[in-house]
């Protein structure tokens, strides 16, 4: 037990708990530094487009707080958040159909905390978490790093299927699973694109009520929605057996790293005492700012207008795609950041990213999503970041790259695709930052 | 498996991870609550008295960052923390003799994020950490939500004594105990208000190398000295073998919650990934407003004035204790926040707390800072808050409970003091933030 002196080039490579084995950096991590040069389009990020904010407004929120408030923004806060910041919360998210307490609301240093918070007071080792297939790379990430395993249940353009998780969750009882918890993106799907419609979403709380299945509802993007609203979040019909989580990072700005999570009395009461220990309270300057800019500042124009933006992007992202890459598959969401393609047989789209980056176009291949290994035809494209125009070249830069694999396919393989097995992914940090 | 039909009251009871059991409010929590009121005189909160900052002049930087850097402000940012936060963290450890490289430095949600995200590296269930004793109660919690124990060993008036070390090393090794850090606060200890000498630095040190344990010295206070400067960090003389935890929590304002790790090269790899899975990345704007206020703003004259304000109120509360509590001892610290007060025979600190929130004044009692239920005979004064004159009320009115409780004594237990055993407290969640 004197760790200095193992062969490993880490001296307390014998000492890091059990649960860091499924910790390392993402395989595209060191692409994804080289995609965020200008020169490259990158559609591989989530970086909302935060210059189209009202930065003045937010500048004047700033200075009212610190004439007013100080002492207050300066000083450690309520571990679950100002009261103030929790009753604008509620506003928020009236206008998804949920009502709720000020005291059900607990503010988190982004709703990425709000999830590891409760991923913390869930998961033992082993446990199982339910989760769309695809998931939120950064979602699974937590999940793995407490040692639970991802259960993927099969989606379509509505969302997840019901008849597909009741089937899962009475064969990972019959195999003496311990299921914890269900986690959906039920608004414009990172990285799927799609929604869940409002009837599978009854369908799936009176699943989850019967199994008594907890469902973690993350809602990041349901406000930004470009042709119709989203059907009410799931919270809106269940009280008891949902944590719901929301989040200004896409509707507002991640810079102040705000989010939060709605969750059932006992839950919430044990999510604050994780909370405080975590991190003691939530940034009160944040709070307090966040907080003066809701009260005196047009939020809800504000949100209209990244909704209009992102929508331009969106159907330039589409209308690139049916012009370029007619043969590929794709899904076209209503709202939010994320386009899900598939490629045609045959091709890879991990194997492909060092290509593309060479090309000067990024994307996020799909493996990413996946705890199985699988997503190795898909690829996530994001349109919030980059201008319609970049977006257009990004894709017919893309475009160049997949007839380039197409050739090569044909030209060593002519007589089909090669069906390599790789091993599955470890993404465990997801490269938010990435223009 | 049906969680709904459990008789407890919480619905999903069953379905907690393990590490939640330790898990429950303070019991002093409700108190303390009593005693956030502005009539009592509160030598409870670890507070920093942030209305002494130059508000105008963090306002400016603030000004300054939308101005320049609005964009970039309100977007996620580098999991590890801005280049130029680092490069100003480097300035402020060299003032205590620490020396490192901008990529080692992890900036952090506080420091207690820092400590989260350590235990969560390190610890599994029934892991040992060492600590002194007392210890940091929000440190202590963080172990505890990773099940790890907490082992004590004995400080005096130096600090933590390190022939204790040694035979406690060899006696929990003896056991097939798994030791995986010793947690030190070597500057101005909270809760015990001692500081560790340089010798002992270096001790400690050399058993640590010898032992192959890591040592994590957390340093909030070190720049808050007042009679002569703490010797250098641990870190100043040990580069592999120690994380070091730094904070603007008290040297400038918590309520930017930003603070930083150095951790050796492997470590600090690891610790970036989890920042990043926890949180994704720390609040940007904090990060670049604290970067524009450090050089820009006379901030050494501004820990020169936090200095001598909490000189002279460390001197309000000895002179005081002087004058009013003669009979009890405690520690006279350099710098810091803490003065730690042990009661005469027969006293226990929580029992008397009610009562004296009852007379309005309010402390911490002791058992806070122990994992093992000692303490009853203690308690921590925190002088950071309030003004001198109400220091010295506080003492007054807490001089009087202490009459009231020995009289008691006196009248009912003429033979001497009744030794109760009490269960270990569950402090699970510091109270940072009461005044």
């Amino acid at each position: 037990m004197i760790p200095r002196e193992g062969t490993n080039l880490d001296p307390w490579y014998g000492l890091y708990a059990d649960r860091t084995a499924g910790l390392s950096a993402s395989e595209v991590r060191a692409l994804f530094a080289v995609a965020s040069r200008p020169e490259v389009v990158s559609l591989a990020g989530g970086m909302p487009f935060v210059s189209a904010l009202p930065l003045e407004s937010i500048r004047s929120s700033m200075e009212r707080v610190m004439r007013d408030q100080g002492a207050r923004a300066l000083q450690y806060g309520s571990g679950q958040g100002t009261p103030e910041l929790r009753e604008h919360i509620l506003e928020i998210m009236a206008l998804e159909g949920v009502r709720a307490g000020v005291d059900d609301v607990v503010v988190t240093t982004g709703s990425q905390q709000a999830l590891d918070l409760i991923a913390k007071l869930f998961l033992d080792s082993g446990d199982v978490v339910l989760a769309e297939s695809p998931s939120y790379v950064g979602a699974m990430g937590i999940f793995r790093s407490y040692q639970a395993e991802v259960s993927h249940i099969a989606m379509d353009a509505d969302g997840m299927i019901p008849a597909a998780l009741v089937e899962r969750i009475a064969s990972l009882r019959a195999a003496g699973r311990r299921i914890k918890f269900l986690y959906l993106i039920p608004n414009f799907h990172n990285p799927a694109g799609v929604t869940l419609s409002w009837e599978r979403r009854l369908e799936i709380i009176e699943i989850a009520r019967r199994e008594g299945v907890l469902i973690v509802e993350d809602n990041p993007y349901g406000l930004l929605w470009f042709d119709r609203p989203a059907p009410h979040a799931m919270r809106s019909v269940e009280t008891d057996g949902i944590v719901y989580l929301g989040s200004f990072s896409k509707t507002l700005a991640p810079g102040f790293r705000i989010g939060w999570a709605l969750a059932p009395h006992a839950i919430r009461e044990k999510l604050v005492l994780a909370a405080e220990s975590a991190i003691l309270s939530p940034s009160a300057v944040n709070e307090l700012v966040v907080s003066d800019y809701l009260a005196n500042a047009d939020w809800k124009g504000q949100i209209d207008t990244f909704r209009g933006l992102y929508r331009e992007r969106r159907d330039a992202l589409i209308d690139a795609l049916e012009h370029y890459l007619p043969d590929l598959e794709w899904t076209n969401p209503n709202g939010g950041f994320y386009v899900w393609v598939t490629l045609p047989e045959g091709l890879d789209a991990k194997a492909m990213l060092p290509r593309a980056v060479k090309e000067l176009v990024a994307y996020t291949p799909g493996t990413a999503f996946f705890a199985d290994g699988a997503g190795r035809a898909n690829l996530r494209l994001s349109y919030c970041y980059p201008t319609p125009n970049e977006i257009r070249e990004g894709i017919r830069r893309l475009a160049s790259v997949v007839r380039g694999e197409q050739e090569l396919l044909s030209t060593f393989h002519p007589t089909g695709p090669v069906d390599l097995v790789l091993p599955a992914p470890h993404v465990i940090s997801p490269p938010p930052n990435l223009g």
